[in-house]
């Protein structure tokens, strides 16, 4: 007999499913059992179903990300360095963001330590828009990891499997049995995650729209929420930004493209949608991090490092020191270029008055920009550069989106599904703002 | 890519988290892929979870019935005999009512096909009390089965593993992933396996109360309607009776115990409520199918069969035809008994007015008279023998239990749980019916 004070799986998966809240320490049970192997994935399925089913509260969330965190190698780099930032985004279409950010934050003093993933379905990952770089080394251990944030006040790693392992093993499972969908689910996988990093200040992208995880504000407010009080609770300033991902950011979609408009971004020569977000989102972590007293200063302050190239420079000074080829940042056209390219014109005159974001991720995954599933191999120069975006007004015929593919043959595949992406009217729409709001 | 129609286990798992209805050939897909092999049991687990969260509606539940059905061999009893009648009891605790039912039918002239199972927790099992007879092979053939009811109007089988396999592999995953509780999956598991052997006349006693699986009046009924739908749906006239299991039934807990309560039912013997019972059972199932013309005729010819003493001799003449030793239906002194026997006294004067069946049960289940998971030895000889039941007025120290155990240390074991399974008062509790209702 099971003695009556040691939790079982099968008693915590029926009091999840009657709605009962499972302890800290019952929590801490099952995924280390999990992790370990000890709990068989088959009685873990059936207790996600019961969470995605059931939710958990305040409390369970942060006891089942904690637990998760302890599964494996935790940096603590706040501990040796200190202040030190983190920024995350949940995903979308053409986010380039992070590829700037981290970058302009270094540059304004801020230490930077980036650990990032790779991309799945149709949102892209900073690693693979990266690795267009030739020779970059992302795999650092944990002492040149936290070497390169000391040296050069930034290090892009991709993400360690000794950090969260249970949030890797979870993932997978939750993959395959529709258990993604749950918010205390979703937040304890990106916490657990940023936590084991352990950085001083975090800002979190939260991302809403068709081109989202989140389709809603409300849902989109509710993980921000989430994961704030688990930063805070872990001790970490953490404040999370609500954005629109309604249509893809910026011109690009594509490993090298995106990366070419973040080179852009970081010479004061992208485009406005982007570049905005990118100022704010610097200005605000430097405001968290207690570095400029306020936004506009902050604002200012990022500009500045566009503007005297210093952002540009130490993007590519922490490229060379990670082995990659730093000429590739400076003349962006050594970036992979995809053989064939072809201009997709607008059907018809009009306002352009929606852009279906998921569908055109998907048009680039299915170039080879992206995967459908982990371990795919990608195509790092092909995609999309969008000639115009939501709230243009365009003649029949203009060019609409220009394809870069290995064949022409990829360009017939994809053209149907890219066109029936665009919403077409007689009016223009109105503009919602990128930035919808704040959580912190 | 998978084609679009073929169909995919994360897809049905998520359509059913989202409360959308799976069709047919859907739910017969997953379940032929499970029972081969083919999906996995993570797989299986997550939909079961998400079943027991969305439900399942009539025409999901008796498709889900179907496909278990068809996972295995069907013996078709009604194409070569007929009528054939099978009654099948959710389980409870004392529940002997199979044992001298099934004979009192077949000696009134309906045949019997009986397929039975063994007993899990503080339920106990037909096949189990039967094994209290030396020699009886259970174990049949289906040429076997199926001539043993031709020949003698009775078969005793225990269920063979070959009929609806698809619910032995579904129920093991369900008893280790908190997803037995789901209506429509208890609905399914039963009726796959009272349709795979094919009766044309079914009777249900669905039991309700503390000792039994349904708690509620009102749940037990929608799994009789549920059972009802699919019986009726497949051809098979079929009807429920819910009866009472607030208190054991009977007078006996225990196989051996059992088996001697149901021989002085068959003699004329039996306690008042048991017997009752199960005249009313037999008598269903003769108006039912058609040999009687109303419940009182029935009730007559079932008196008959007891006062004739046929009910008896079937049962002595099936036990002896299945290799079993027909002395010990004549004399049931022959029967294993327990080495051990002690009375437990009343510990204060007052009425019973209440027996917590399931913990009498429980009781029964660590003296060795069931097991706590499938595999488990028992110990055909032990159990209890309650001196006095519900309603009841006892001095203190009046007899109240006799325990039958190896040893008298099993009985200091129990005597604890047992004493708490009492409820006392000063005034006389009203009795409830044990017959609530019928459906069908």
């Amino acid at each position: 007999m099971r003695g009556k004070n040691a939790p079982n799986a099968l008693d915590l998966i029926r009091r999840k499913r009657d709605r009962k809240r499972l302890r800290p320490t019952e929590i801490d049970w099952l995924v280390q059992a999990y992790t370990r192997g000890d709990m068989p994935d088959y009685q873990m399925a059936a207790l996600l179903m019961a969470i995605v089913w059931r939710g958990m509260d305040a409390a369970e969330t942060v006891a089942l990300t904690l637990a998760m965190l302890h599964s494996g190698v935790e940096l603590r780099a706040r501990e040796s360095i200190n202040p030190v930032a983190d920024k995350h985004s949940t995903g979308g279409v053409g986010d380039k963001v992070t590829l700037a950010v981290a970058p302009l934050v270094a540059a304004c003093g801020l230490p930077m330590a980036k650990m990032t993933g790779r991309g799945l379905g149709h949102t892209g990952g900073t690693v693979d828009k990266l690795e267009s770089i030739t020779g970059l080394r992302m795999a650092l251990s944990r002492d040149e990891f936290l070497g390169l944030v000391r040296r050069h006040g930034l290090a892009l790693s991709a993400q360690s499997s000794e950090l969260a392992p249970a949030d890797g093993k979870m993932y997978a499972l939750r993959d395959v049995t529709a258990t993604i969908d749950s918010i205390p689910l979703i937040a304890a996988s990106i916490m657990s995650k940023k936590l084991a990093v352990g950085p001083s200040h975090l800002v979190l992208d939260v991302k809403v729209g068709s081109g989202a995880f989140m389709k809603t504000e409300a849902e989109a407010r509710r993980l921000a929420q989430t994961m704030v009080r688990i930063g805070t609770d872990a001790g970490v300033r953490t404040l999370a930004v609500l954005t629109s991902m309604d249509q893809p950011l910026g011109r690009t979609v594509g490993n090298a493209l995106e990366l070419a408009e973040a080179l852009a971004i970081l010479r004061g020569e992208g485009p406005a949608d982007v570049t905005a977000l990118c100022l704010h989102e610097t200005a605000t972590l430097l405001v968290l991090a207690g570095l400029v007293p306020n936004e506009e200063a902050g604002h200012a302050r990022a500009e500045r490092s566009v503007a005297d190239g210093s952002g540009l420079a130490k993007l590519a000074e922490v490229i060379a020191a990670q082995g990659g080829d730093a000429r590739q940042i400076e003349d962006p056209a050594r970036l992979p270029q995809a053989p064939y390219r072809e201009m997709i014109a607008a059907p018809r005159s009009g306002y352009i008055t929606r852009m279906d974001a998921e569908r055109i991720g998907m048009a680039a995954v299915r170039l080879g920009a992206g995967r459908m599933k982990k371990g795919d191999a990608i195509d790092h120069a092909v995609g999309l550069v969008l000639q115009a975006k939501a709230g243009e007004w365009l003649k029949a015929g203009a060019p609409l989106v220009e394809v870069h593919a290995r064949e022409a043959a990829q360009v017939a595949s994809v053209r149907a599904e890219l066109l029936s992406a665009y919403t077409w009217g007689e009016e223009a729409p109105a503009q919602p703002p990128l930035l919808l709001g704040s959580v912190g």
